[in-house]
């Protein structure tokens, strides 16, 4: 994600290996090597992990304009249940009931007060220019005065989303939805129970809450609505214990997998093997778990068959009657300066993108966004003109 | 492929390197960094490069036992087309016309006299203990008795194969199939014409031949061609410079891929991402190129659906009621010893096999083999007891 920069890093060694709790040899690597890295412009004193560093998770973010040190932590990665009901019994045993919240499909962004101002870190640790207007005009402010030792951890959610647009969710423009309550510095979680007394205290939009249900009938709840999800196409459950103290867990529909595979075979030649390779196997094996019969398992084959192959095809033909194939996104901002910063944005992690003349309506603009996908586009023209793979 | 140990290789730097055409430095470098490779046991002496190595194929086989050094290049790499036509016309353009040549689905084998004994050699160069004795089994010997400065590169194909066991071809036991007569040492391949008199004249069998095109009408030939094969399960074909100055370039049927996914998906876990990603893009790309209506594309995303799901799904199963699963292959051989020796030689490839008792049928022995893939084995059960992936 980071480019490269020649940037010194100004910073009090000695107090930050303290703070970080590790060797002031071990920081100065860190910071050589570029795991430890600046944010841009403005942020510069915000320094991002770009990968886990012992006890610090990737996507931390430390302050160090601050008289003292803080930390925004990384959202810790959420593991996944490939057969629910085994996953469920060996991961939550020692708690008596899991919480059921559900899994939206967004982008992942956590909200804090940095220096007076509230900011709005995307997973990296980056500070999302368009993220952070947004999160200033969706949320109640007052929640940071009141509280600012507290980070909200929240899915970026709807139609006007630069990432991951979805317009399954009869959103109009983007929403915030607070999954997590964090603490600075630890990053230790607010119970489930806390976190949504005070999430509904200030008016924050929370993920959907399913229930709490004993660890042993969990996996049958889960089932019948992850059927109901994916009915809607949406993306999934989070289980979690209601203290916080286990780590929770994810469990996703067939519908938003196929939908994933869909959006990522249309850039086929972007995609990641892995990415492929991964929902593949969470299919066969909700397939085993449901226990489906002939002409369920036959239904799922044609759904993932469809999902990779006609998306692939339609790219293939177009760009074999010349166009070029883009991933259309959108914003809507009040101000066409902060599209300009999220262009710039965009341009520093080398994504290559073209924004559309601005439409002003009401009292902000919509812009339009192509990014190109390069490779995809690259490599299915050198086949059309005769070159191997 | 190969394993550590720690002969010494006994080699003339000096004649060796000059003989290659690299300096002795590199040659040192080579060996040290195992690239350059003795085979096992009695054939010690001859070197194989793990490998490619400036001008040198990976695969190739050095001898350094007879007076004069030998070699035996390793098969080049055939190229594949995605897009039929294009990749005719644009690889083809100098030639008047080309060959197609059937490709069988079996595994790749030179035959070469090497210190006075035929040996056959596998794809990374090693002495085969069971194709060495089907080898000396299958062809008339007296081939390399009048041409012993010649390579016969040839597909191992049929059902009592250790490696890609087919019962598509109507063969009873294992064939050769000759596609390349070579020359040691430079590699220079025979003209088709050369190739299959010469073959002919000692009664070697050949991979079928399909006729020699114009290359602007070869594209609609093959794509009969294809069809046709497809309907047999069969793989594809090779398109030949009758010359063979122009690399060849290879293109398969849709049964063939969809068949390799259905074997490799049995074994979800040991199967490479590459392995997956390459046969979806052939599918997308032969749709296109064929032209297919709505059906006809619903049709192949069933059968890559298909192939893909329906084996994982039963693998899983399998593992869930507690069996291991195994790839199940089997050799007939004439001596026991033989058996013996391959058994050897799967275990030094790091094969974990299980040989059955062999079963007598008048002058051989059936053994059949258990190959076992732990690594999807192992995955699916500690799916089973709750892991995350």
């Amino acid at each position: 994600m980071s480019k490269k920069t020649d940037q010194k890093i100004p910073l009090d060694i000695n107090k930050t290996a303290s703070y970080l709790d590790i060797s002031e040899k071990r920081l100065e690597k860190l910071i050589e090597r570029r795991i430890l890295t600046a944010n841009w412009g403005k942020y510069r004193q915000l320094l991002r992990f770009d990968k886990k560093v012992s006890h610090i998770e990737e996507g931390s973010v430390l302050n160090q304009q601050s008289n003292e040190l803080e930390l925004v932590r990384g959202f810790p990665k959420i593991r996944r249940a490939l057969l629910l009901e085994s996953a469920i019994i060996k991961n939550f045993e020692t708690a008596d009931s899991v919480a059921i919240e559900e899994k939206m499909n967004g982008y992942n962004v956590r909200a804090a007060e940095i220096n007076g101002e509230v900011l709005a870190f995307t997973r990296g640790g980056l500070v999302c220019p368009y993220t952070t207007e947004k999160v200033r005009e969706l949320i109640n402010l007052d929640f940071f005065r009141d509280h600012p030792d507290l980070v909200l951890c929240a899915e970026m959610v709807g139609p006007d989303n630069p990432y991951v647009p979805k317009d399954i969710y009869n959103i109009d423009s983007l929403q915030f939805f607070v999954f997590d309550i964090r603490k600075k510095n630890t990053g230790k979680p607010y119970s489930i129970d806390e976190k949504r007394k005070l999430a509904d205290e200030y008016g924050l939009a929370q993920v959907k809450f399913f229930g709490e249900y004993p660890v042993r009938d969990a996996s049958q709840k889960i089932m019948k609505i992850i059927e109901e999800l994916g009915k809607d196409k949406r993306e999934g459950v989070v289980v979690k214990d209601p203290e916080m103290v286990l780590q929770p867990m994810k469990y996703t529909t067939s519908q938003s997998n196929c939908a994933d595979l869909e959006h990522a075979f249309k850039f086929y030649n972007d995609t990641g093997r892995d990415y492929l390779f991964s929902r593949i196997v969470r299919e066969g094996f909700q397939s085993v778990e449901w226990n489906e019969n002939d002409e369920e398992l036959q239904k799922r084959c044609i759904q993932l068959g469809q999902s990779i192959l006609i998306p692939m095809v339609e790219t293939i033909n177009k760009v074999g009657c010349g166009e070029r194939i883009t991933d259309d996104v959108q914003i809507r901002v009040k101000s066409l300066h902060t599209a300009g910063k999220f262009k710039n944005y965009l341009q520093r992690l080398g994504v290559e993108a073209v924004f559309e003349e601005p439409v002003k309506e009401d009292d902000q603009y919509l812009v339009r966004i192509k990014k190109l996908n390069k490779s995809t586009n690259d490599k299915t023209e050198s086949i059309w003109k005769g070159d191997y793979w």
